[in-house]
């Protein structure tokens, strides 16, 4: 099958990004890492029995709370005592135990802080008989919003947004996330201790770093308030903190208000974290199916960042190197990533990165010239797409490309270029009719590209 | 082997580079291809009975032309009739039968068009029993100018200046240049035919595109004088080339000056072109070194192009990865790419792109985060230099870093985001004595990144 046509190939490229997606779908994810006999828990490495534990209860914030409550419904049924999740509006389930919360995101209100504040008093409540289960997914850091005493949600949110404005990296916001908050750097853990406190995580961001996800709220914090004094030092910001965040902090400095939980901390012998769902099981998935279609398979990373339209150029040199010399691996052949990239809008248009790196990578491939012994070069698709099936304020997921597209856009009057240029890759997508679209699918790992390669059809 | 030390990898790094650069030595990659046995000439997968011919005429240009022609004279020995070659000033080789000619670079000088004249009269005084080597090599674009007949050196340097500001691609570019010139676009080998012409090409070109390689002196052209007009239109530029450019295009469309030989020339049935070294061959002999030491290899592709600070983020992205999941490949591991990035610079610093990539690889290894499951971190080695022996503006190939890099800029009071933004690598690695310098290869084949990536020493 060292050649096949384009059709069957983009139909290739959508079913091996489903079966990623569906691989990580939390109900899914929940089931695979957190499965029960009888009365034995298992949860990954480890085996609970569940005759000892008195209470069950089951917390936890992010867009992918509701399945994730379920999958655990179905696994304990009416052992579990009691539950409180906070979910983005409209992200429900049909559930039976678990209350859930509906909260704001990405900004986050009044009804996630009230929701916060009871899960907190939930797992305070939880002794040392007791199991806590947490369901953390994306979005959990602005659903689970709860300032730590004396400071409000805004004092949080205009330090974030001095801290992103003067360019601190994402580890440096989340030194001082932690220490302003009630339950983020390993404070929900701190309360639910001495309970046996298990976190079900479903990761959405690059490298799966459980101190990033939701901040951290169940793992050890290795930052101090200290630490976060010299944040403000290093980027010059201290007087445009709110003062009672400095305050906060000078305090902690002083030992007048707790640290967050260090990796030694007792709190954490009775933890345990696991990754249900990631970029990872996504792309592993998606290769696991191109392989079983009749691919060579590349998994060239899971960390992918960067510009976009880079990035995808570096892609499109890689499916060229393919044609042009079988490496890094020979046609037939699908070389998947994920990750998540970034835009630097400059222009008016409507799209999202996938589409975006979709474009890129096209125009990458149409640079093909004819006599570089590349002769195949109508036998290449990409297709990026979010697998939480959004992309940008669009209403698609990505978009797929082969290496026909500019050939077609041209044809249609349409510069693929001044799309690029104006940020404008939906409509330049839409009027060829490849956007891909899928609705939403209740889970998210970022973004899942796939490229496919095959020789020219004779 | 899954661990070794960090001074180690250097050291496997440099002699992994310099591996790759002794494959792609002029003298030897011609060697490689164009071999003698007694009366027979081997070129590639050709065999041609040197008694067959009267005389052997030896033409070419580029930066790598004496060497190249050194190679010959010692295959060919007293069987040269004549030679004639245009090297850059200060690019020489010890040679007895081919003579020499220095001109400028990148900028084409009288010197040069001198220089192009007598070749094509030499090409042009081959007949039928006759064989013309062809030797080209990077720079022979601008080492072989001769404009068509009536048109300066100037007017064709204002045309491209019109071409290069308006954003025409390299193909359009060359569309044009090969129009308005007498060598170029295949009308060297017009001039040379009926005689046999053997082209050996080093090429300094992503892609390897015999097309674009000193704008396809000596193969078949596929544009025309009306294409060169439409891309005029296209960007409209018409009235900011010169009027002599426009006339003369406008008689070729008009048929009073003869097009380019087209792919079904009968020229082409007496030419031969070997591509004698490349980038592509470069990597793979680099992987052929990293393997005998041990390494895992993944040749990437030798087609990477693209802003180097993302292009570097992508490769960190996939460095990690290895760590994380050995995906795509189990430590220890070498990846291996090429191609030629580019900077867009905004700093007043001082550095090449080899430089500023191994800057931002290495501030994308320190961004592993410490719980990500990566303890390996200090295993990886960033290398990336200039094959022909420099980058950019300075006295260096390229550099090399670690993951300890970071940290040992920082401890000096360096601050690496700094350097980046002032495209100021080359002092940041001057610092640490990172640089890495060779002195000139006498041979160019863009540039060689080299990542090796080892477990965490336990």
């Amino acid at each position: 099958m060292a050649s096949r046509d384009l059709a069957q190939m983009r139909k290739d490229a959508l079913d091996i990004f489903r079966a990623g997606v569906q691989a990580v779908e939390p109900e899914a994810a929940v089931k695979q890492y957190c499965r029960r006999e009888g009365n034995r828990l298992l949860v990954h490495q480890k085996v609970y029995d569940l005759a000892e534990f008195e209470r069950i209860y089951v917390i936890g914030a992010g867009k992918a709370g509701a399945p994730m409550a379920r999958a655990v419904e179905e696994t304990l049924g009416d052992r579990i005592t009691e539950g409180l999740i906070n979910v983005k509006y409209g992200h429900l389930a049909r559930l039976s135990r678990v209350k859930v919360t509906e909260a704001g995101h990405p900004v986050p209100d009044e009804a996630g802080l009230e929701g916060a504040r009871a899960i907190l008093d939930l797992a305070s409540r939880a002794e040392k008989q007791d199991m806590v289960l947490c369901l953390i997914s994306g979005g959990g850091s602005a659903l689970l919003p709860l300032p730590a005493e004396g400071l409000s949600l805004q004092d949080k949110q205009d330090t974030t947004k001095v801290l992103l404005a003067c360019g601190a990296t994402i580890h440096e916001i989340n030194a001082v996330r932690k220490h302003i908050s009630r339950v983020k750097g390993g404070d929900l853990a701190r309360a639910a201790y001495p309970a046996t406190l298990i976190s079900l995580i479903l990761s959405d961001v690059v490298g799966d770093d459980l101190d990033v996800i939701a901040s951290g709220t169940t793992v050890p914090d290795s930052t101090s308030f200290q630490d976060c004094m010299n944040i403000f030092d290093k980027y010059g910001i201290r007087e445009k903190v709110p003062e009672t965040i400095l305050d906060h902090i000078r305090k902690g400095i002083d030992g007048k208000v707790p640290e967050t939980p260090k990796p030694a901390d007792p709190v954490f012998t009775r933890t345990q974290s696991v990754i249900v769902g990631s970029n990872l099981a996504c792309v592993v998935a998606a290769e696991k199916k191109a392989r079983s279609v009749g691919y060579h398979t590349l998994v060239l990373s899971t960390m992918i960042e960067g510009e976009t339209r880079e990035v995808a150029r570096v892609h499109a040199g890689i499916a060229k190197e393919i044609l042009k010399s079988g490496h890094p691996l020979s046609p037939p052949a699908c070389v998947l990533s994920g990750g998540e990239t970034t835009v630097t809008i400059t222009g008016q248009g409507l799209g999202g990165r996938n589409q975006e790196f979709v474009l890129a990578a096209a125009m990458g491939l149409s640079a093909v010239p004819a006599q570089a012994g590349l002769k195949g070069r109508e036998g290449i698709v990409v297709l990026s797409a979010g697998t939480d099936g959004t992309d940008g304020p669009t209403d698609a997921a990505g978009a797929v490309a082969d290496s026909r597209t500019i050939e077609r856009a041209q044809a249609l009057g349409l510069n693929p270029a001044d799309f690029l240029f104006d940020n404008d890759a939906y409509h330049f997508f839409e009027k060829l009719g490849d956007l891909v679209k899928t609705g939403p699918t209740n889970t998210n790992v970022m973004d899942l590209r796939i490229m496919l390669i095959c020789c020219a059809q004779q």
